[in-house]
């Protein structure tokens, strides 16, 4: 069998003659990037095959000379080396550690959903001889009344751990839907009963640490992206390669958490035993991958996921390296499009406890929206698809340093990099940044078409093409560019999303003017600039101080969940009250996506604030 | 290392030179009898040395001519030969495959502890598009109102199951203190959904088949025996080695259990995924050690055990051979002496619903009494020893083939064996009768010593006992005596037992003619005679109508469990209802005890209808 080299990673593995070069990078845990799923489509799989023999198949992309597509390229015989250009290689595991607000001295408070009692006992006499199960059960309900169960494991060394400490043990609860569960049963350790809090994105995973004065949240890109850059690609995969599949791509994002766990316990100076509990949120997809639910039937007709509501587990049931006697909790879904990542975020921004109604969009790979107050709770999805988060774009790179995330103009078009890096590519803000600019700028027409002769259009291969950054500014060896595929990818993303919007407020007999507020959510709403946003009809042009940035908001759920029980309870009530509307069959979706597929819309009266150049 | 070859079996293993023959015999999985647990003390192991250089530590026992005893013997450098005499093979794991009455043929009926529903699910459509999980949940709380919980294994393929099976799935559940479990999901198999009810005696484990037109129930001695005669030799077996001893407890019974189990699926035809259930009853050590939980401070003052209500197990937890996904349930226990057995009993007699008080008596190698109507319940536990169980007897043995099971006279001492077999030794039954006989023929005075020249009774080493067989008669090759010894641990076992029961009764300020029925349960209950138990005072002298042999209603309580739900909260009832009195610090209890160790008993008023031969 051949061997093939990956560099600059330095990795070796054993592949079957005819494997594909992206099969074997896979193989080998290298992340290399593809948006298609290696189907030929993306062309981003970049390699340069160094030396040995190599089959390539036939490609649509012209490719820089000594390069060639991974997923076209297949092993022969002999060993093989192969360099990784830096443009494949965008999705090397980075955890990044940042400080935020620290909790207080005393965190976690009491009643989360895993905790440690202190407990006193009063040792077994002759006039109290209960079972030592009972004992300790009776000062548990003691201490908080409620329901307790004891788990074979716990019961088999509970009579030697109890006269080990003298009757004073420290014990370890998690509070499951039919009452407590005792987790352990040891010392009182000193040490505080921490947990975990993980948005698990289809593009970013991020993890918070609820311990005294931890003030850490950790972040990287979900190592998934290289079976496929969102949800309906990743279930494809785990289609086409029954079985095995979804395994791992459980296996690669709960290596992410793991990861991510290691980072803030070594930013804290904790234990993984310190860790007892873990609270998950996430779209359906990423929560059912994680799981290890086949998620196939989410992307079938009628899109049904295997579970919302879903049981605590042990970490030992996934991989999660923290406390093995701890617990996982996931949040519930509403739908298979409409996931936990909702819930939380409806938990998170008190949605369902308003007055007056409002709306929160969560703009990422797949966008939804819920719409509600403290009488009524709707939510819709619309596939949005990666263009926001510089996925499937000629030259789209996610928000990282080098990635232009914010355009204007002065008379000229400027632009700057997050970082201040050398450029790599256009970011969703920056999309929306440059649509606006265009527009505005004249240099685009509302259908989203280039004029020709504008500075910088240029046509290129019969097409018309924006030039933002030339390639010797770069940090890419090719042109910074805006297609015009690109254009109509973004307004088919900006259309479905306002679309969706109209049609959910619609069937409440509702504007989007009734709205007393407009969340937006994801990682990319705190840079984004309304005006931009309005101006290219994404969100609906409202005065804009109802438009909030409310930030990653599926990650506050998790941490509100995790710290207090109570919002399990009313995490689970949101996600079964919650109203889902099925665009896919919703008889005005497509009319009114069709209407929003304009810049802003083509319905002018809809947005007066915006005054484009054609009008 | 010498290697140690035990025959007849034939069985060959390699020790460290310097381990006892004892020791041996049990890695090799020899079952070899002994009554103290190694200490050289019960003289029962005995072995002869066939080939080989042994190291022999002293014992006070005098065997026969190339006898040794297993514990005191230790191997040297060289292999060595070894067999074992009929006396000490004793415990050959055979098991008994018994014909009943049998069930019907729809039994188990609906309700029991594991069930199958056949659900007809209507396929998701997009006006109805719950997640597979919430539809599975729907049809089954249709099918029966309540709580179900599907655990993950279960999600993880609940899409590909009901898709398999067109959305007409069978769905295995089990019943759990907090509802019910979803144990399995699949195809339609026409199999009958099955239990075994197993009773867990400290010498003897019987276990009945829950199916439909079963009428199968299989016995075996429980291999612990090897371990020890009793729950308290078997515990200081545990404490004495700590860590594995336990485990290797535990393997020992589960082993025992899962011949049973082979055996009554062959006899059945049955397969061991037709066994969803298992419902376990037995003392509360018995219970322990099945699971695995450790006993020793059952018999260290105030004498607690671990737990006595158990949580559901599954099987591979405790290694028993039935269906994987299936269940396994433990009746609860009262106290540390008073066992599942016991709440068993209780359950099957329905002794908590009578409205006139009765007593139910276990008497086996513990005696336990309970005393109630639908008024009160209480309980206490007398430590009866092996004596009528045929251990710890000069020539004791257990009811099997060959044991005198009855004894009388015609004015010569008479007696017969079970299946009329050569005689090997005497068993429970027989010691009563032979003890009111030789009473009855003034051979024997009413405390138990033996009278001088009466025919039988002779002098060895100084002290008096009674010739019943002669070697020659035997089929073993020493004469079959009762000792003076033997008397004084026959009285002691009866006035426990009797003294038990007395100062329970007076404690609720009864007396034994307030009872309705006498209830006396346990394997040698059938076989006894009623006239003897109360001519020596083991039974009080009621009208012989009122006592009644109930058989083991141990098992019976784990059919009426497994069968049926209701009983399963009925038992939990039973065992937190009853009042459990600890005899040990009882202030009467001595007195009672030292009034009743005379035959029949000291106050002569209580047994009118004796009419003893020195009155």
């Amino acid at each position: 069998m051949p061997r093939v080299t990956f560099h600059p990673a330095g990795v070796t593995v054993e592949v079957e003659s005819g494997a594909s070069l992206l099969d074997a990078a896979r193989q080998a845990q290298i992340p290399i990037r593809n948006d298609c799923g290696g189907q030929g489509v993306c062309g981003r799989c970049l390699i340069e095959v160094k030396r040995g023999e190599v089959t390539r198949l036939k490609s649509r992309h012209r490719l820089g000379p000594g390069r060639d597509l991974a997923c076209r390229t297949l092993a022969a015989e002999a060993d093989i080396e192969v360099f990784l250009p830096r443009e494949s290689r965008e999705l090397e595991v980075e955890v990044t550690v940042r400080r935020v607000e620290p909790f207080p001295p005393d965190y976690p408070p009491p009643g989360g959903m895993v905790e440690r009692a202190q407990i006193e006992a009063a040792p077994p006499s002759l006039d109290d001889n209960v079972a030592d199960g009972q004992r300790l059960l009776r000062h548990l309900r003691e201490w908080r009344p409620g329901e307790y169960h004891i788990p074979l494991r716990v019961l088999s060394d509970l009579p030697v751990r109890l006269r080990e400490v003298d009757w004073r043990p420290e014990v370890a609860l998690s509070v499951e839907p039919w009452g407590h569960r005792v987790l352990h049963v040891g010392p009182q350790t000193g040490r505080p009963c921490c947990m975990m809090a993980v948005d698990i994105g289809t593009t970013a995973i991020k993890a918070r640490l609820l311990a005294p004065e931890s003030g850490w949240v950790a972040s990287c890109y979900n190592s998934q992206v290289m079976f496929g850059p969102d949800v309906i690609s990743r279930i494809i995969h785990c289609q086409r390669n029954e079985g095995g599949a979804c395994r791992e791509l459980q296996e690669s994002v709960v290596a992410d958490i793991n990861l991510l766990l290691d980072a803030l316990l070594e930013a804290s100076g904790l234990r993984p035993e310190d860790i007892w509990g873990v609270v998950v949120s996430g779209n359906t997809t990423m929560i059912h991958l994680f799981l290890g639910l086949c998620p196939v039937w989410i992307r079938r007709e009628p899109y049904v996921g295997c579970a919302y509501h879903l049981p605590p587990i042990r970490p030992k049931d996934v991989g999660v390296q923290t406390n093995p006697a701890g617990r996982i909790f996931c949040l519930p879904s509403v739908s298979s499009f409409v996931g936990a990542d909702i819930t939380g975020g409806v938990l998170a921004t008190g949605l369902a406890e308003r007055q007056k109604p409002a709306a929160l969009i969560d703009l990422g790979t797949n966008g939804e929206i819920a719409i509600g107050c403290r009488e009524f709770l709707v939510c819709c999805s619309a596939s949005a698809g990666p263009a926001f988060e510089g996925g499937g774009s000629a030259s789209g790179t996610r928000a990282r340093d080098g990635a232009i995330d914010s355009v204007w103009s002065d008379g000229a078009v400027q632009w700057k990099t997050i970082g201040d890096a050398a450029p790599l590519g256009i970011c969703g803000t920056g999309y929306i940044d440059l649509l606006a600019t265009l527009l505005r700028e004249g240099m685009m027409d509302k259908t989203g078409r280039f004029v020709e002769g504008a500075p910088g259009v240029r046509r290129e291969d019969g097409e018309l093409q924006y030039l933002l950054v030339p390639a010797d500014r770069a940090a890419v060896d090719r042109d910074i560019v805006l297609t015009q595929a690109d254009v109509e990818n973004l307004v088919r993303a900006k259309g479905a999303i306002y679309a969706a919007g109209s049609v959910l407020l619609q069937s409440l007999g509702m504007e989007w003017g009734d709205l007393a507020n407009i969340m937006l959510a994801g990682g990319f709403g705190e840079s984004l600039d309304k005006d931009n946003a309005v101006t290219i009809g994404l969100l609906p042009d409202v005065p804009r101080p109802r438009i909030e940035f409310v930030g990653n908001t599926s990650l506050q759920g998790a941490v509100m969940v995790a710290e207090n029980a109570q919002n399990y309870w009313k995490a689970r009530d949101i996600a079964a009250k919650m109203t889902y509307f099925e665009l896919s069959t919703h008889p005005d979706f497509m009319d009114q996506f069709v209407s929003a597929c304009f810049l802003p819309h083509t319905d002018a009266e809809k947005f007066p604030s915006v005054a484009g150049p054609a009008q």
